[in-house]
This record gives C-alpha cells, structure tokens and sequence, in this order.
C-alpha cells in the first residue's frame, strides 16, 4: 500500500463513487468487469479508471478485466472500511436525524454512539434507540468514551464552538452540515456538506445554458 | 460575459464559496477587499483567486483590491442568482424536511413550490405553510406549474422512477439526495449530494493518517 502516500484529492473523491458501484455489482454476482464495461456504468473514461485503479497497485489482468470482489476489497481496505468508526451527532433537527437514520452508515461500520441537542423539547427523544442527550454533557460524554468522528448539524452561529468542544475532547475528524468553513486544529480532518453551495452549482448550469 | 463559456467545472464549484464569503463581507460592511486578506479567509491562495476571478472578468484594480459589492453582484451574476427559481421536493423524510426548512434557499431567490410524499401519514402535513402532497398528484402538478429544479429525497429504489417523471414534465435540473446516480435526458443538470461518499472520504482520510 505505499503507493497510496501520493494520491490526488481528485482521485480519493471518485473512490467512494467505485466502492458503490463494486458492491452494486457483487449483489448481482458479477465476478469479472472490464474498464469499459465499468466505464459505461460509472461514466468515468475507462483510461480514467485503469489510471485510478493502477494509483493502488494491481488489480485487472489485461484481457480478463477486474475481479469484483478483489477490487472490492482493496477498495474497502483503501478507505479504512476495514474498521469500525464510533459516532456522535451533535444537533439533531432534520439533517441530524437524517444522519441518523441512515442505516447504510452502520452496514459500512459507522455506529452511531450518542446524539446531542440543546433543545429541551428533543432532548430524550430515541432516534433508532438512542436517546438524544442534553449538549450540556457533551463534553463530560467525549471524556469517557473515544470518538472518532463528530457530525455538526447544529446552525452555523454555533458550529464552531461545538468543533471545539470536540476537537478539545480527542474527535479526529469533523463532518460539518453547517454552512460554514470550520476552523480545526493540525491532524483534525474535516468533510463539508455545504448544500447551498451545491444548489448554487445547479444555478449555475441552469444560467449559462 | 463572454469569456465564461468555457470555464473549468474545479472554478465553477468555488463560486459559491467566494459567493457566501463575499456576502459575509458585505454584512460587516467591508468595502474593499485584496486577494491576499481574501486567501487568508477562503483558504485558497491569492493567485487562485486572481486567476478565478480573471475567468469572469475585471473584478480588481492593481494595488486597490476587489470592490466587495461590485464582485458579490458580479458573482450572483455568473451564478445565475438574479432571477426565481421554482422548485419541489420530492420525499418528505427527515432530508427532504431538512431542505424545505432551509430558509436562506428562499433568500438565494429559490421558491419551494410544493412537497410530495407517498407516506399517507405524511399528507397534509405543513412544512413552511407548504402541506405535503401525494405523490400521485406530482404529475398533474407539473403539467399545471412550470418548475426549474426537483429535489429528489426518496430512497434509492425509487429515485429514477421520480426522476422520470420531473424530466419528463420539462424540469431542467434535478437535485438528487438519493445514493444511486440517475439517468437523466440531454440537456438536464443534476447535481448529486451523495453522503455516504462524503463519509468515505473522511474515512479515507483517517486511515492514511
């Protein structure tokens, strides 16, 4: 895996998209596919994919195609989904619940360990049998229990003192659904679902067409 | 506005970025800003924004720094922010719920419409003076209003089928919440929120490190 060490952030967002597409073709017992044939159903060039694929190592055989269940693999050691993940959830309106509700994360190994909210009226409310907590103990929560990802989905005024609350308390990693850019400490990742900021790319188009 | 016809798809997706920092300015009343002090906010660097902001045009004066009002109008522009949009979602769940309760889309000039949902539990519901429609009536409501942007809020199995029928009834752009990726007609946009690749990518980058 020192291949791995160089790779383009270009090349790291398309691998999620192939992660989908893999296990999409295991469920239907494909065992083989070429770059093309993936090329068609992806819409990645099929010289885009052998290039992608070739930034990990060796996984087709010229003339045979790929292995599904090979690359599947290699693909899932890749993105680290060879482990488990504990989550936290802080803020939990619509997309908090939604977050939470998503049962692929779980088959993926993302557990959902708490969820928090300043709003009384949510507080002790189950979300697939956790209950939301008071945001008062986050912080005494992150002490005891090891965290490796933190979901915001509390409104933008109080993103940031809430990535600091976690990031103070040993969350490696942030993913953000507030609507503005984090400030974080070196070694802490974060991931951005700014929603305006992708309905804003459709306006775009929808303009220039 | 010429020289933005052939603008790379990387610039295109920072514009809404530079958007929601320049509107930011504006409301501190900042009236001029330099690509440097700009870097140090956005995080991209001063010859990136020079160079992106050259692609539209002649935003700033040598020595002088951007004229803030003038580039966030400019931007709204390119953006496509100076007219309506009407828009319904399609999924009422926690996402869907999540979008229409979303004010600042309203702000942007973008106009729900309608919300539909085939959960009968979910119908007559009101979500910002909005009830919840069945989803049968989708089609006639198409046929009846013009709408540029479907959001698309149902699970996987069902996202094409949805998509079908607001392409078919002249939408212009689907914005897709669901994880599958759709087919679409020549000449439609689709803009994808797919949050289990955001997910991924976070665990890529957790794994590496």
């Amino acid at each position: 895996m020192d291949k791995n060490k160089n790779i383009s952030m270009a090349v790291i967002k398309r691998l999620p998209k192939y992660h989908r597409y893999l296990e999409e073709l295991l469920k239907n017992d494909v065992d083989r596919i070429s770059s093309k044939e993936l090329s068609k159903k992806i819409g990645f060039t099929a010289s885009q994919i052998r290039q992608d694929f070739n930034c990990f190592g060796d996984f087709g055989q010229q003339g045979y195609g790929y292995n599904v269940k090979e690359l599947h693999e290699q693909i899932s050691n890749i993105l680290g989904l060879t482990r488990e993940y504990s989550i936290v959830i802080v803020g939990a309106g619509n997309i908090g619940q939604a977050v939470a509700n998503y049962s692929n994360f779980e088959k993926l190994g993302f557990k959902l360990k708490a969820i928090f909210d300043i709003n009384p009226k949510l507080v002790g409310i189950k979300i697939r049998d956790i209950e939301i907590e008071d945001i008062d103990t986050l912080e005494n929560f992150l002490k005891d229990n090891s965290i490796d990802i933190g979901v915001i989905c509390v409104p933008s005024r109080s993103a940031q003192d809430v990535c600091n609350i976690l990031t103070k308390n040993k969350v490696k990693s942030i993913w953000n659904f507030a609507p503005v850019d984090l400030s974080v400490p070196e070694g802490v990742f974060t991931e951005d679902v700014h929603l305006s900021d992708s309905l804003l790319t459709l306006s775009y188009l929808m303009h220039q067409s």
